[in-house]
């Protein structure tokens, strides 16, 4: 039996866990959280009967509290509710799942509590790899990667030693922009940006991968989770996204994970890592393919990845800025406050103003994003 | 220290073996045999100081003698010597890099001799695999693939377990006639099959790449040395022959190995595995790839591929008459006594008329091929 706990459980990797779950009697869900989506919480907790459930929202758990009076379930609400779920005593696995910084104290008490991590925050890795990593290495944890790029990096380094890798090339769509020149962006309005060709996300992630800051978040999560100089981390753009990622060694092998845009993959593979089961689904039609095309990617129409390198490269409390920043400007455009270009644009402001923090402890990275979010609501 | 005895140390995977050698000091050679080039063996005994040497020609055996009567080493002739080689004392792991059935019997008796394998001769999988993978087993010993193929595919299943497998994927570059109709090839002369689009390899190996039957054997191959059935060893046409080849799994996953066209790649690895170590060399390029195409091999004119299922799914002594008719039918072929199409039919002629015996012993095997080349000899 698997015991597994998810923070973001009504969210698209959440739901697409439980997806997992339904089909392996041996994986049990024993705590669940999420943030606000109270109706489809409810419905899980009746379903996979977890023996801990929290809200991120305080007054939505009193709500649900009272909706699960009739379970035999402990409700939690706020921070500490997330805690609790993330470090509950059955659980082996902590799939963190949850959206934005408010993942990184979980996924630290987490980790501090011997859990392995199915990792799909983003913002963990960027903001605090330096306090996860060497605190996982630490207590003897695994860092599971669950999103597509990372998992796929993972898949190919099996069998081989870190010292034998040379680059790491994380494939990019290039999104609904490719090709495109910054002239031909001054335009862009949210719904164009919001057309992904390939997968289908939330809003937010659907921009960064328009913009490439997706990207660049990534090449920061993936200095981190596989101990890499980050100008050995390499973006080729691949468009129709069928290589996941991929592993240069030092004897010229690339090895490449490929697979159809089904997240479903990923989070499986970390549950029961290392080992593989079945999964039903498309698979890759190499005669359907037809070609693949590579390019490399056009740091100067879209200047957001070429800042993730600057951010991850100087370090400490540069990167949070970059996600705080980004996270902050992404909001604005999709009201229609700023133009797509302008992203890129508060991003490097950002990190122009800010005095970097080495190694900067949770409270200081929190203080950082703060702080970014005031002054670019200061400037508007 | 490492110590390797190498079959065959003349030809092209031999040489490339011996460059490895030079950059590694920890790898000695403890034994050498070739077939026939005298020069050039001679000079290898002089640099790498085996205390063991072998010519398949025994006349050759004697004049190398004589020649190398100011060295401390043992000559030896013939079949006997082969076998000397592959057995050599000192020996860890034998490079078993001759071409044809001469390689089965010394292969066998390495293996018996609890030596690694690092196998480049196709023969001994394709006729012998029924008594090579069993015996490997029971000894305990490994067959690490030495070819471009079937290496990429045993990179991409480390980490990995055999139930985790669904189907390998051969590539195939097509060769030089790729997307040709049958009507186009009739005319076909050697000197324009002899042109490879990716590899610079050796005449029959190229004619077999341009027929397909390359692939075929590689197929064959496949089937024993993964021990998979044959129907889940698929073949895909990748015309740049970037992708080396792949494995899917069970979940959908597909890790590919990539890289340039250089032999002296998976001789590396199989020399080192599970290590990687440095190989200096062009590396991958994505930008200047541009793009991969794919495609579906075209059995219908690449009958000789359509044959390879046929004889390999049948099993017994059918594959070593495929590979037995192949390599006459190409010598013939080569001098221009019979058309490029008419490599498949005399395949394809000499299984119809062949009485398949079950699990052949090796004296059966040997007297198979004999049998096919008579057949072929009595019909010009």
């Amino acid at each position: 039996m698997k015991k597994i706990a998810i923070l973001g459980s009504t969210g698209s990797i959440g739901t697409q866990t439980l997806e997992i779950v339904n089909r392996f009697p041996e994986i049990e869900v024993v705590a669940l959280a999420a943030k606000e989506n109270i109706d489809l919480l409810e419905a899980q907790v009746r379903r996979y009967k977890p023996s801990l459930v929290a809200m991120g929202n305080p007054d939505k758990a009193l709500e649900l509290k009272q909706r699960l009076a009739d379970m035999e379930v402990t409700v939690s609400g706020g921070m500490d509710g997330l805690v609790e779920v993330a470090t509950a005593a059955e659980a082996q696995t902590v799939v963190t799942a949850v959206v934005g910084m408010i993942g990184i104290r979980p996924t630290l008490e987490a980790i501090k509590a011997g859990k392995d991590i199915a990792l799909a925050n983003k913002e963990t890795l960027v903001c605090a790899g330096h306090l996860i990593m060497p605190l996982a290495k630490e207590k003897g944890v695994r860092i599971l990667p669950v999103d597509s790029e990372h998992s796929a990096i993972f898949q190919a380094l099996q069998g081989n030693s870190q010292k034998a890798v040379e680059k790491l090339w994380l494939t990019a769509s290039g999104g609904p922009f490719l090709g495109k020149r910054e002239e031909e962006l001054l335009s862009v309005k949210p719904a164009d940006a919001l057309k992904h060709p390939n997968w289908t996300m939330g809003q937010k992630i659907t921009i960064d991968s328009a913009t490439m800051v997706n990207k660049g978040l990534e090449v920061m999560e993936a200095r981190w989770l596989f101990d890499i100089d980050i100008d050995r981390v390499k973006v080729v753009v691949q468009p129709k996204s069928v290589i996941h990622s991929m592993v240069e060694y030092i004897d010229g092998s690339v090895i490449a994970q490929l697979g159809t845009p089904d997240m479903k993959m990923p989070i499986q593979y970390a549950l029961f890592y290392p080992e593989r089961r079945e999964l039903p689904g498309e698979r890759l039609d190499f005669k359907r393919i037809r070609s693949l095309d590579f390019r490399a990617p056009d740091m100067d129409t879209f200047y957001g990845l070429k800042l993730a390198y600057i951010a991850g490269r100087r370090g400490g409390s540069l990167p949070t800025v970059y996600n705080a920043a980004n996270e902050k400007a992404v909001a604005m455009f999709l009201r229609g406050e700023v133009t797509f270009l302008e992203i890129a644009l508060i991003i490097e402001d950002c990190l122009l103003h800010h005095k970097v923090i080495e190694n900067p402890t949770l409270e200081e990275i929190l203080e950082t994003e703060q702080a970014v979010y005031a002054r670019i609501e200061s400037r508007r």
